[in-house]
């Protein structure tokens, strides 16, 4: 039994310089991108992929990308929306642990957690330069890193009782029936995206990170976040072949005009 | 028998936006850099460590680095305010293959040509994103890649009688009696910096774009053009503990602030 319905969350913008967006070409000068959060309905689960950046935590840690997120554009805000609550959620599922794709893992009380076992590694030991990228662990109690920003993050604040199961894997990797992890690394360790096929034979490929908009997959043009260029432009190159062969339609991750295009909730894809 | 005398030869200036410089940090905006070779006048030879870049290549192909050349600031007019020629060369070593370090190699008829081998090899299959990097190889006649800019380049228009040897290095390297090529790899596949003893004692460290300024390596913060950023940061720290360990003074690639503070020819350290 497979998906019947998927809907995209808004979770608000940041802004970001083109030369982040576009890696050594932009143009550079501030621009806002979208980030979202996508709900499975499955008969077996309430899967949610990605969770959206914590406004809280990116107003205090990195208040140069200007978080925009209203109330209804929280995770539980957009939940509800769609007809649904933080407590339905079974399944969460990080395409990496970055700060504006895990800033509300920390809501979902009675999920199981789910992601690459490279990408938890990278968490617990980033590099110099994944710092800031990985600054929002409170969703991860036992990740005992030292916190970016200077201040005791929520985990040290009292949050002490939720301390998450996670199940890391390898490989792509099928978590509920048609719903398929694909290993993209590049942009961290162990980033993945998600191949979802509904039960009306719809399949939905959300690239994550591994290609934040059209204009990248078709330039072949990585962002300027990432941990390994090579592995980078490989993974987009794989995302653009398995679209092609499997007639998956494409979700990218923070292109404002593609967002301006999907259907978000209450709506959704069946 | 070591070198006794080094100059450091001004080959003018390139405009990059700061985020290329100080990768995903800035500030963003444009920063003029300076570029340079090094003649290191040895006993046994006379070794030009980089070459520069050359202005009719980067005009054509990458107008948008607005370089600045006068005629003296070319390879052979500082070569002459040092008072030597072209033909006087024997030894070219490169750091890396970037069109901005190897701009006059194809001005060293008598030369014999020094590089890692990963350089040469990544110079003959470059990675899409450093196409622009290594689109200058009118000194390698022999790698038959079709040139960036979409005209026909020096070698296509008569050169042919120019076919240097080269030297293909693997691991730390004594090209001549304290002239020591050391593997700083990330910035590109191949990238090497350069030690140089004097007969004097002194210790000159060249990290080339290992590490493009004194503020690069006290931030830890590598350039946004790379190939692998994980290696370049275990190159920069290396280069760190090497000059505390030897006693090397450095010398940064592109930075004015301590360009301006170098001697350049006819100057020259002793």
């Amino acid at each position: 039994m497979k998906a019947s319905r998927v809907f995209l969350l808004d979770g608000g913008t940041l802004e970001m310089d083109g030369f982040h967006i576009f890696w050594n070409r932009g143009p550079g000068g501030p621009v806002r991108i979208p980030c979202y959060s996508v709900l499975i309905d499955h008969p077996e689960g309430k899967i949610l992929f990605d969770t959206g950046f914590g406004l809280e935590h990116t107003q205090r840690v990195l208040p140069f990308e200007k978080p925009e997120q209203t109330p209804e554009q929280s995770v539980p805000g957009q939940l509800a929306r769609a007809g649904y609550r933080a407590d339905d959620v079974t399944h969460v599922v990080n395409s990496h642990f970055h700060f504006d794709h895990c800033g509300a893992n920390n809501l979902m009380h009675n999920a199981s957690f789910f992601c690459h076992r490279l990408e938890y590694e990278a968490a617990e030991h980033p590099q110099s330069f994944e710092a800031l990228g990985y600054s929002d662990l409170s969703f991860a109690p036992q990740i005992e890193r030292i916190p970016v920003g200077g201040r005791p993050d929520a985990r040290a604040q009292g949050v002490g009782t939720f301390r998450p199961r996670f199940e890391l894997l390898s490989g792509d990797t099928e978590i509920l029936d048609g719903v398929r992890l694909i290993e993209t690394p590049g942009h961290s360790a162990g980033h993945c995206s998600l191949l979802v096929e509904l039960d009306s034979g719809r399949k939905m490929l959300f690239t994550a990170d591994a290609a934040y908009g059209s204009r990248s997959l078709e330039t072949g043009c990585i962002a300027s976040f990432h941990f390994d260029p090579v592995a980078s432009v490989k993974s987009m190159e794989r995302l653009a072949s398995l679209a092609e062969e499997e007639g998956c339609e494409l979700f990218f991750s923070h292109e404002a005009e593609s967002f301006a295009q999907y259907t978000r909730a209450p709506g959704f894809y069946s």
